[in-house]
Parts: structure tokens; C-alpha cells; sequence
């Protein structure tokens, strides 16, 4: 199924078996963010998708207008699922602000590892492949990561309020550099199936914030 | 033209047009080479690459067994070509070491700005679409930034060598935390299709390793 077919499609919601199509609606969704953590956006077929779920071929249009609007729900899906998930380590308060950020990266590690480290970061792997992409996953993808850095520099003016890190810390910059490796790491555990590129990452980034 | 499919294919070349083959093959390895570097594997399809160079589709199986194949040629092929561009700076003698490493990441800048930010590692994007793509180019790819973190690591010894970085530095782990985040840095640079997640990653690094 190719983003360019076109199939007709009723628009709306037939008025009974609403909550069942809301369902199936959901089952979809998290098929989807599950072959795009593992795939990518390119290799992924919705077919196999709505395979994997039991959901009859033919009945993506009926819940989706095209593959491109159903990647752009799966991204903000999980920009929604991410921030929870980062906010869970990064506000914290029984943490140190800098003990957060290894708590995330432990959590990520163990999160990885869940999966035997098949599945990456989907915005990570949607932005390495942005040049096979819808040009407007383009904006979608850069806000989420701009998000997720300015969630990380707070927490390091935390640190540099606690006196963890130096007063003359450029902690945007440095969340920047953060978002920028990280996704370097993740990558680069996906491709070896092992967690020691992500060890490496956070071990030498907390050695360089804290001098 | 899928992976899958099978094509009867005659062995060995032609006695005559030797010459014109040759040419053909590299013709089509370095259109492969942009192909890959620009969307990944899994986005690019065989016949778009025998259409931008025009070669007549059916002819690719004289040249290769398979799109397998095909791929772990212009992984070695990238690779050499890689090193060839890394040496020229990071043996450069009449820089300083750390020097030398600027000079790599001020080229690799202007290489991508030349191409509007379209192109990436052709290793990175691989290695990004790991899950998708046949099994062996894991370790292939994983070989390939193995050799690069080993010829940094010689440039930080010599920056050790030379005072620029403390004797205490894990020169080995330096260089690895170097290829995890500047393959993240390319990713985002592709991503946002300009300069500024380099120079973010490289003005952090360098001031990470002269601490």
C-alpha cells in the first residue's frame, strides 16, 4: 500500500460501533508506533501493520486518510507517550537534577533491553530517514526534540542552582548536545543489539557537565 | 524490484565490452552510494537507481547477485572512500592534533552543505534502518565505525602526546562517545537540513576533551 494509492474513503464515523472502532482505532496506533520504534517509517507497509493486529485489510482508510496522516498521529503519539515518560524521571524531586538524567538513561537502557534492543527512538529513526519522508514530518519531528531539550535544560539549571554542575554552564547548548548524541547513541545500541553505546554516551556526558 | 525476487543471472562477464561493463558497475555503485547516503536502503529502490544513470532495468543482475549484495558493495565501497577522507585530515601534519579533528568536522560540514543537508552517513543511515536490512550488514557496518573510533583515537593519543588533552584521557572511550554523537549529529543536521547540530556537537566535544 503506497502513500500515492488512492482509495476511496467515508468520511466520519458510521453512527453505530463507535467504541469498537475507537478501539480498533488505538490497536492500530500502537502497531504503528511499534513497527516505526523498530523500522522506520519507509520500510514499514501498512499492510503488515493492520496484518500483526488482525485488522482486515482495506479498513485503514475507514480510520486513516493516508499513511502519511496516520505517521503523523503515530509521531505526536509518541511525543505524548515520551514526555510523560521523560517528565517521570526529569521532575523527580527525590533525585538529584543531574541523578534524573542518569535515571532516564538507565530507564531508556532498561527500556531497550525490554526489546532485545530492536526498538530505537522513533523520532530518531523517522529523522534519519526524513529525506524519504512527507516533507511536514520535517517541523513535527525538530518540535518534538526542541521539547525535549528544553525539558532537559531546565533540569540542568536545576543542577546548576544545586551547584551540581558550574554556574557557567550554557545549559541550552548543552541540552542541545544531549538530544543530539543521545540519538547518536540509541542508533548505535539498535545497530550492535547492546547497551554499551548508551553506557558510553551518558558515562562521558556526565563526566563533561560535571567538570 | 524486491529483495525477494529471483532472476536468472549468467555468471562471470561477457569476453567482450569488459571496459563498457566495468564503467556500467561503477556507475551504478556510485549512484547506489548517493542513494544510500541521501534515504537508506530500505527507500531505495533498485530500479530509481538504474533510472538516474540510465541503465536499462533487467541488466542489474549481470552486475550483482542480489540487492544484498548490491548493498554490502557500497557499504566497503563508502567505507574506503570514508577513510581515505578521514586520514587526509586526521594525519595532516601540519596541524595539531585536536586541530586536525576540527578540520574533519569543518569538512564534513561543508560536504553536507553542498548537498543541501540531503546527504548522511551512509553507515549512520544503515545503521539506523539495522532491523530492516539483511542480517550481515550488522557487522559490516559495526566493523566500519570500529575502524573510524580506532584512527580517532590515534589522533587523541597524539593530542596527549602533545598536551592539548590530559594525560588522564580514556583516549579509546573518547573516541567512541565521538563517532556515537556525531553520527546523532549528522542524523539531526540531515533532519533540520542545516549546519547547526554540527557545530552544537563539535564546540561541545571540543571543549569536553581540552577540560
Amino acid at each position: 500500500m503506497s502513500l500515492t494509492e488512492n482509495h476511496p474513503r467515508r468520511r466520519g464515523r458510521p453512527p453505530k460501533r463507535d467504541a469498537d472502532d475507537h478501539e480498533t482505532r488505538d490497536v492500530l496506533l500502537r502497531a504503528g508506533v511499534v513497527a516505526l520504534t523498530e523500522k522506520g517509517f519507509s520500510a514499514t507497509g501498512i499492510d503488515e501493520v493492520l496484518k500483526s493486529v488482525g485488522v482486515p485489510k482495506g479498513s485503514f482508510y475507514h480510520f486513516f486518510a493516508s499513511k502519511e496522516a496516520f505517521g503523523a498521529e503515530l509521531i505526536a503519539l509518541y511525543a505524548d507517550y515520551f514526555i510523560r515518560k521523560l517528565d517521570q524521571f526529569l521532575l523527580d524531586d527525590s533525585l538529584t537534577p543531574l541523578q534524573r538524567i542518569d535515571a532516564f538513561c538507565q530507564d531508556a537502557e532498561r527500556g531497550m533491553a525490554r526489546f532485545g534492543f530492536r526498538r530505537g527512538c522513533l523520532v530518531g529513526n523517522l529523522g534519519q530517514e526524513m529525506n524519504a519522508l512527507p516533507n511536514a514530518f520535517r517541523a513535527q519531528l525538530t518540535d518534538v526534540l526542541i521539547d525535549w531539550q528544553a525539558r532537559t535544560e531546565r533540569c540542568l539549571e536545576a543542577a546548576k542552582s544545586a551547584g551540581e554542575i558550574p554556574k557557567s554552564t550554557d545549559c541550552a547548548g548543552v541540552a542541545a548536545f544531549f538530544w543530539i548524541g543521545w540519538e547518536g547513541a540509541v542508533l548505535r545500541a539498535k545497530l550492535e543489539r547492546r547497551a554499551e553505546p548508551l553506557h558510553i554516551f551518558a558515562h562521558h556526558f556526565r563526566a563533561m557537565v560535571t567538570i
